[in-house]
């Protein structure tokens, strides 16, 4: 609960009807799409402009309340759980798409925009934002700069730090500054762009973007190729890349999610391959999209593949990404709690992650189904649990602790585009060492002198020691 | 000159055959490739190792003695200029290509690789890194990275930082940090990796680096549109990728600029043009490259080009770009000094800022031919001046301010590709602002707080005022 005064220069600013804190709006803003992450926060408010924010913060700094920014929630590492309470500053207000330039191809917005909305404004153009994280329905761009989103299209067109040319963010002492410009080429000092985008909230409130923008592909082909043999199915992206063929979408699917997956939707998937690669090309030109198809069915069949499909039509195209798409909400229905994880490591590596992911999960009796952006190495392994279960959860904790740890030893990382927030701190030490963790919290420390800016995400109160991953 | 002790430890970790302060020496590092700037140093190593860069590092922070890391000194912005005395290290001892990885499509090196070397063995596997600056004969790729070199294919394809994955870098401190991967993906905390890139030497000593590649495209398409009109040819410029079209190369060169090129190389420029395009497509398939070139010259015809012709094969081809890589030489002929500069603009507003320098130079009775990277609004205006006349000097400082003010008021940057370093440190703050450069100077405090790395370098002791530019 805020003190009385408090609550009163918050209402001041944003009016009565966007200051809420009643039980149920801190109820609803108590947690975000990540599972087993609750705190209750003081308030939240819901600011109209940049000057609102402004104001919010400088009031927040004077009192060292925390600010949590928060986009829609959909989030999976707690980034927008209120960990140490505080104000939850809702961003949905300021959605305005204030301006699609098509002479320099860009877009600029308030970040409450929602994503999906975006992309179809953008489209109408013939442009493209590739950026397209699976929550894009319901996501905003603010949401996906400050956890660096990326999405099915990352190995071709990038994530969104390689989009984000310039940002309007206020600091929390309620200054506000404005990084980078309608400009693909800016060196005038630290590149303050890129250090926000991927800051998870924890430096400063985004509140407009400039976004760059692509011409849209006309022609996209979309196939299937089934493996017995996940080695081989790995093989095939290293090698499909190593041909020089940079697909759309390169996602992969191992054989327990196959079987959840067929189980449930009832697609044709086959129940006895190890694994199915997932493969889109998109292009501006039919011919080459076309040859490039041609190319990638014959490395698929050259690596092994047993069955190569290709859709004949849009339909079937549609039903080959579905079952890629409705991994997550599939495997969400076999037990209560489902963790999507997102440890990534370097292309030529996923086989041996894989089978890793299998060895331990198998060593700690639980279930873990595998799929993900095997083109950009960023894997996906899925456990269904049961959060009740506290013997069966510290298992999980446990197989996910050693899934990070052998992500590193084989050059990967820790997250590859979920974010750090409250789920990954504990393990970000064993990515970046207590070096860079040192300078992070100094960077932290630049912006946010009082730490008001979502406290106890990216950093650690303990981190886990890094053991040896045994082989 | 360093107290001898120091000396000796310098020595002790490099060997006497790498460590020099002889005259000779200390002058040859007093400057680069910047002119009108010079300032002795103290001493120059050339260490071997990553060991011995942390090392070095370790003594000068312990002593409080500058260091300034350097490649080629290529770079224009007095990057490598040692302001404040110091130790010259000087990375070219350690040029190695560890490894150029065909599965993950990434490149591995020690940083003082020279840049046109690198090319050339990627090139060979049929694979390109796109980053080439005009410097690339000379240059090394540490250099690169931490100017954040852009080059003539920044616009279809990106710049210096849109490359790096993984840096090793020594802090001032000599500890050693990694930071990313062989990732495209990669959140796990704040993306020290693009920080460090364009930080000019001032953070951290950069001795290895892993960058993407990319397939190299295998057709090329050159030509040449003229104009009477400079609006005619900005608007094609806009029109071009308004239409969807990203071509690799999109080159401008105003009257000025055609004059002395023709003048001295006789290669048939036409003399009564406002402005001459440069432009090249590339790609993977024949047709498509064909296609997008047919397009581009229909809009330039509509645009208004006088004239467009097509190079028939690739000598011509190579003669047309002749014209424009032999700009900056060719100016530098006709008086002793010449300054090259780097405004950047969006797209949209380049005859805007055409017309703003060709304003300023009259203004101030100078004389500076205009050329650059039009496609990303990257413009190079060059003065031919003369360094030992302090009052057209002058004159020329005073019209650069104004072209700076007028850069940002247009909604572009004082500097796109060639850095802040001394010579555009009192412009800075007209760009990013007090807080702004308040926060740079806390990140820069966060890394080297002995202020050992290239002092005076970015941050000025004195700002320019802004002031309000003539319309």
């Amino acid at each position: 609960m805020l003190e009385q005064a408090v609550r009163q220069r918050l209402i001041d600013i944003v009016g009565p009807k966007y200051f809420k804190d009643d039980k149920e709006a801190l109820v609803t803003h108590s947690y975000d799409a990540t599972p087993m992450l609750q705190a209750m926060p003081d308030a939240v408010v819901y600011p109209g402009s940049t000057q609102d924010v402004s104001g919010i913060l400088k009031i927040a700094n004077e009192h060292r309340i925390p600010i949590v920014g928060r986009g829609a929630g959909s989030n999976l590492c707690g980034g927008t759980v209120p960990v140490e309470g505080g104000i939850v500053m809702v961003m949905n207000r300021m959605n305005k798409l204030i301006e699609i330039d098509t002479d320099n191809l860009t877009a600029t917005f308030q970040t409450g925009l929602n994503t999906k909305a975006f992309h179809q404004e953008v489209e109408k153009l013939g442009l493209m934002y590739p950026p397209d994280p699976s929550s894009m329905v319901i996501s905003s761009l603010g949401g996906n700069i400050m956890e660096c989103a990326g999405g099915l299209r990352g190995l071709k067109y990038g994530t969104t730090k390689d989009y984000v040319l310039a940002l309007e963010a206020v600091l929390p002492s309620g200054e506000i500054i404005r990084t980078g410009g309608k400009l693909y080429k800016d060196v005038a000092g630290y590149d303050l762009t890129k250090l926000l985008v991927g800051s998870e909230g924890t430096l400063a409130i985004v509140t407009e973007a400039t976004v760059k923008l692509i011409p849209a592909p006309k022609y996209k082909k979309t196939m299937i190729a089934m493996y017995k043999d996940i080695y081989a199915a790995a093989r095939t992206v290293a090698a499909i890349v190593g041909n020089r063929i940079i697909p759309a979408t390169l996602e992969f699917l191992d054989n327990p999610t196959i079987q959840v997956v067929e189980g449930f939707n009832k697609i044709g998937l086959p129940l006895d391959m190890d694994a199915i690669l997932l493969i889109e090309q998109d292009g501006l030109d039919e011919g080459v999209v076309e040859k490039d198809i041609v190319e990638i069915v014959r490395i698929c069949q050259e690596q092994g593949a047993v069955e190569v499909k290709m859709a004949t039509d849009a339909a079937e195209a549609e039903k080959l990404m579905f079952a890629r798409r409705s991994a997550l909400s599939t495997l969400a229905r076999i037990r209560p709690t489902t963790i999507l994880e997102d440890a990534t490591v370097p292309r030529s590596k996923i086989a041996e992650m894989v089978i890793e992911i299998n060895r331990i999960a198998k060593k700690y009796n639980i279930q873990i189904c595998t799929f993900g952006h095997a083109g950009d190495g960023n894997l996906h392994p899925t456990c269904t649990t049961d959060a009740r279960d506290h013997e069966e959860i510290h298992r999980v904790e446990e197989a996910f602790a050693e899934i990070f740890e052998a992500a590193i030893a084989l050059g990967g990382t820790i997250t590859g585009e979920h974010g750090v927030g409250m789920v990954k701190a504990p393990y970000l030490e064993m990515k970046v060492g207590p070096v860079g963790i040192e300078v992070m919290q100094g960077i932290k420390k630049v912006f946010d002198p009082n730490n008001i800016m979502n406290p106890g995400k990216i950093f650690a109160k303990e981190y886990r020691k890094r053991v040896v991953v045994q082989q």
